[in-house]
């Protein structure tokens, strides 16, 4: 039985969309169990009795926009996103799953899971759209700004597994992202970042890709420093959204435009689904001695139930022992 | 009169579409007179005889993919795209244009027409689409990777200039594109680059903005070193691509959707017009003594026409000297 803590009232729509997101993984998964972190009486007008759910209570949880997670870890423990976490920490659980404020996940991760030792830094992957409607996982997009190309190449390790054994992709190709293809091109990092890359056995390097290819590219793992691939994930919401508007007042400046719509309705349908995070899941945030999933902030139900299918995905095949054993080897042939 | 050098040669699709253009704009602007320099054999099936037009053959011109642009100056002088600019350089015409690469008209604008005193680097600017149809600055795109947080400030009242003076925003904003919107947010270079621009009087600064807002923002200019800001402009030109051909898809799926779009026709040209890059121009090339405009490589007839007609209106303007008296007064001020 795989067990999984769910932070009950992380999320900008907490807790409903959380607690049905949660019964719809329990009808579809007869492999899980569920603890649910959060205030009994605003969960109650969603919560139905499970035999494989348990609730935990607690009127603490911390708000969405928290600017001071540090300060919120040492004097608020009794958050739900904190206790889910202890939940993992104490052995209770093998996965935790919050639609909460990101480096809050971070400070938690940190402070109550702890960090695997072979991982130097933690990272934030997001499983990005791509056309082919497979995905891609970018990472690190968690604004970490001291980074060496070593923690690019042990992130690069840890998402290939997660590429190949969850996302089941066939010796999953990682690029460097770059303001150019040919080796040799960006600043001192992306240098010895690639040459780091293309020497490693671990993995299979693509080479670099430019952006311009961010949701076309053959490669299944795109690569950059915090900073940079945090800048990515967000221009391509940015354009996504402002595309996705300007299309809506096309749309909606005509009549014969209106009409033709109600015909599209399915493929833009679709279409919109092919752009949807929620279908994917949520982020992986690796590093930490226990699988940490960030729902987005917006999740619906859907959107949770699919991050809590991730976690499941990622405790079945075993993730984190399969990153040690590989980087346990990698220090291993340095030393 | 406002004299043009183009390069005849330059680009994808030459030369073809750039006579096109070179025609279209002397039909429309009466205050222009255009040299143009290329391959008189190759260019003749487009060209026609026009008062204000004079062609200079020459068979020499670089390719597209071209790696080594140093050593193309060195030893092809008589390119087209070199000897549009040598124009500028002897004082024959104010503006020089082409579609020819990027790194050819940097190297160019360095040797040949030389850097503006007062401007410590060359910034390359393109104008993105956006939401609400006026167009953003983007800089700087050129891939540059040791700026400092004054060239950055330096670039920022030339984008204003252009953005006041030929675009006619009001009271341009100027926003530093950041991982987070908080005073305080990213890595050493954007502290200290926020701190200038915060301290400025020469610039509107609005402060950090998202790239989820890069479509939507109320900032004129946007704002990030050379890696960044290259990287932001293929994530928007890839996130465009991938979502278009997405959509195409989707409608070709089934004959409903195809029956929507012939409905949807006009509504999805205007989308698309929405996000064409040959709607707004070229990139400017900022810091040169002259104004030099980079069309797109793949452009066709009017994308070039708009391209000359920003390097007109430049011109008209004189930024350059208003660039040059803001930038004194700076330096003035800090001696």
């Amino acid at each position: 039985m795989i067990r999984i803590a769910v932070d009950g009232m992380g999320g900008d729509h907490a807790p409903e969309p959380i607690v049905k997101g949660t019964l719809m993984a329990l009808e579809k998964f007869e492999n899980i169990e569920i603890t649910i972190f959060g205030d009994e009486t605003r969960m109650a007008p969603y919560l139905k009795q499970h035999p494989r759910l348990q609730v935990v209570h607690t009127t603490s949880y911390l708000e969405m926009g928290e600017k001071d997670p540090i300060k919120q870890y040492r004097t608020n423990k009794e958050a739900s996103m904190f206790l889910a976490m202890q939940h993992v920490k104490e052995g209770k659980a093998e996965a935790v799953v919050s639609a909460g404020p990101t480096q809050a996940l971070v400070v938690g991760g940190h402070f109550i899971i702890r960090r695997m030792a072979a991982m130097h830094r933690v990272a934030i992957a997001p499983v990005i759209p791509s056309f082919d409607g497979r995905g891609r996982i970018l990472l690190d997009s968690g604004a970490n700004v001291d980074f060496k190309p070593e923690h690019l190449l042990d992130f690069a390790i840890y998402a290939s597994i997660v590429a190949e054994k969850v996302l089941h992709y066939k010796a999953p190709k990682v690029a460097l992202i770059n303001i150019g293809t040919e080796e040799g091109k960006g600043r001192e990092f992306d240098k010895e970042t690639y040459a780091l890359l293309k020497a490693s056995k671990d993995i299979h390097f693509y080479g670099n890709i430019e952006p311009k290819e961010v949701l076309t590219s053959e490669a299944d793992v795109l690569l950059s420093d915090g900073f940079t691939a945090n800048i990515v994930m967000k221009t391509i919401e940015g354009t996504a959204k402002g595309i996705g508007a300007i299309l809506k007042r096309e749309i909606k400046s005509s009549l014969s435009a209106m009409i033709g719509a109600l015909f599209m309705k399915r493929a833009l349908k679709r279409f919109k689904q092919s752009l949807d995070p929620s279908e994917i899941g949520g982020a992986l945030l690796m590093g930490f001695n226990g699988i940490v999933i960030k729902a987005q902030g917006a999740t619906q139900a859907y959107g949770f139930y699919n991050a809590i299918r991730q976690a499941k995905e990622m405790v079945e095949v075993d993730v984190i022992r399969l990153v040690n054993e590989t980087l346990d080897k990698k220090e291993a042939k340095k030393a």
